[in-house]
């Protein structure tokens, strides 16, 4: 637990605007902290004035915000701007963190409700966002709220929320860690509000996540006619032994805290309409979503084999292109998954299990930091129409999230 | 050896020009007549007046002439109007039949003569379809033009030349043999005028042709996340398992007369380039190309069998189309072959081989009326920049045919 300075808050960048005097009616609830940022239409790159409503009542309870932009203005795609916002109270002692984004996927077709509305209705709020993840921030605002002025003494309480998680994810919360690393800020733990529980709350506390590599191979050959196949080197069929070798066995048969990886060939392609043609080149593409067996590094070696074997030995065969998106990790220690698992069991009834499956979050970023955990609401209806919560649900993660204060301040 | 009456020739289609009174320095010279054809701008589906120079030199020659155009007036591609031409000379007897095509590939780049101004240097005479195969037709009409008046007495000479060889090939070869069915018009034996030696003349003499079978394979699969592939159902791996098990094994090691059949997969594509989605659907393309082992609907059968395979016996996991371009075939009895090989023997002093390799020919067509064989030129320059023949292997194939000739009718 590092006690640090912290720099004076304030805006990095000046193009962004002010964020208004907005009042809630009640910091508490949770559901009307929800409403209010459901009501904007932040759908990634925009941000509606979501990150104002975040601001507003953060500032009400007496936390710094800084703002920080990044990417750039005009641009669209990987480079899109996007705004993101740091937020701290407490100057020193131990630093738990909280860490969510603002930004949500399109509303999409087929709702039975205005997705920007909040409409409650039979005791679910809708709209899109409400699982992933405006209601696990909004549920971390009213934890907040509820506690008692000064608390906690000593040791300090920061949020880290970004605009870019559904989108590239290139200037959101990467931008938020080098703004906290070029001005020394540290945290020492933090719990990311993503929906982690399939169908009910209880089930799973993210305690890790798969890495994740996407792979584009181009197979090379000669082309020429079917008719005189050994004039020619038809390259669909290495890129066919390829791609059976690199699926005929599993990569692995999981670890104590990871299914196993799994590699999927998403495409091949070759776009050779002349049936009497052999094409000279063939594309493979694939995503490995792998465990701590694997490294980035490591699979890239692995494929690297496999292609020289496919194109015996020839380097001049193929050709590979590698992106990680994130390693495999693993929280270790486990405190803060064992008090959000104490906490959760407490309140709900149910002991949530730990568990690395699923798609990434921005968690593969913080844990460079420090030990994260995840737990949030229900992700059943994520990115679909009438995405919805239960408004008990809402109000239990709440009280979750409230417990794991009082716990972590008190067993500092 | 069926007599028959023939038909009273004239136009099949009143919207083709009559044929000019064209005239030719001297029938017997295969290079004038050859120039003549090569003038004539005839890439498939446009004739360019390359009918009426065969047309001429044959009225010229004592033939009766027929032209039989088919396809669409105004349409394009498949159903393209083309134009062809059948000529025969007696009226009863044995019919010795000879079939070529005046209708050749675009010129392309990377000519160092007008590819239809027909140059004689060094020796060879350049332009496009000079070897493919207009070089076949006018040695052909100067082997005719150099037999003595009243040849052969009893029997009958006819002439197949279509102008849709290179094309799609529905409306050439095809519709003469319509025509000669409809009207009753036979032939007991058909020479086709192919290049068919690779590198010299005295080489090949193709005596069958293997079948060819064009195959689309769709195969079906559930969409999802790259990360929840057990919620998914990957077509792209069931499609790698069907490719990697039509490819692993020869289909036979050849027969007698065939070299062994050759499956080439010659497309395979998803189009999917999102990283993180699996896709609902894969696409193989292949030919086949097979010798006298397998027919067309046996091979449906045993590509079907391969796919219930790799789909685990669920008809709803594929879809198949196939289109059989032409069955496998052999001439027999070789009677006509043996007479060319032993004229070839005879004029160039290098005994040809029979061989079926290579790509098809009209011969899959007019082999269903009569025994075929086909011997012409050297054909390593065809469909390539400044295609080329040798003027002395021209005058070899004329005087080859020249004899070719004379031992059928003497034979008969």
């Amino acid at each position: 637990m590092t006690p640090d300075t912290l720099p004076a808050p304030g805006r990095t960048d000046a193009g962004t605007a002010p964020a208004p005097a907005w009042t809630f009616g009640d910091l508490t609830d949770p559901v009307q902290v929800l409403r209010a940022l459901v009501a904007c239409k932040s759908v990634t790159p925009v941000d509606d004035g979501a990150l104002d409503v975040v601001q507003s009542a953060l500032e009400a309870l007496g936390f710094t915000c800084t703002r920080i932009a990044s990417g750039v203005e005009g641009a669209t795609g990987k480079d899109a701007r996007v705004d993101n916002l740091f937020a701290v109270r407490g100057t020193s002692g131990p630093a738990f963190g909280f860490a969510g984004h603002t930004d949500v996927v399109p509303a999409g077709d087929g709702w039975s409700a205005d997705p920007f509305g909040g409409e409650v209705r039979d005791g679910h709020i809708f709209g899109r966002g409400v699982a992933d993840m405006k209601g696990g921030i909004a549920a971390f605002i009213a934890a907040l709220a509820r506690q008692p002025a000064g608390f906690p003494g000593t040791g300090r309480i920061a949020l880290l929320i970004t605009g870019d998680e559904e989108g590239p994810a290139v200037h959101g919360t990467l931008a938020i860690l080098k703004w906290m690393k070029d001005n020394g800020v540290t945290l020492d733990h933090c719990l990311i509000g993503e929906p982690t529980n399939a169908t009910e709350m209880g089930q799973e506390i993210k305690v890790g996540r798969r890495g994740s590599i996407n792979v584009t191979i181009t197979v090379n050959g000669t082309g020429g006619h079917v008719a005189h196949p050994h004039r020619a080197n038809n390259p669909v069929h290495r890129a066919i032994r390829l791609a059976a070798a690199l699926t005929a066995q599993p990569l692995d048969r999981g670890t104590p805290h990871f299914q196993p990886s799994s590699l999927q060939v998403t495409s091949i392609d070759v776009g050779n309409t002349t049936t009497n043609v052999i094409p000279s080149r063939a594309l493979i593409r694939l995503n490995i979503r792998f465990n701590d067996l694997h490294t980035g590094a490591s699979l890239e070696a692995w494929l690297r084999e496999r292609c020289l074997e496919a194109c015996e030995g020839r380097e001049d065969f193929f050709s590979m292109e590698t992106s990680v998106c994130g390693e495999a990790f693993l929280t270790k220690p486990e405190r803060l998954a064992r008090m959000i698992a104490d906490a959760a069991e407490l309140i709900g009834g149910q002991r949530p299990v730990y568990s690395t499956s699923g798609g990434t979050s921005d968690a593969r970023f913080i844990n460079t930091l420090c030990p994260t955990a995840e737990y949030g609401l229900v992700g059943r209806t994520m990115h679909q129409a009438n995405e919805s919560v239960a408004v008990d649900d809402l109000e239990q993660l709440t009280r979750i999230y409230d417990e794991v204060l009082k716990r972590y301040f008190e067993d500092a």
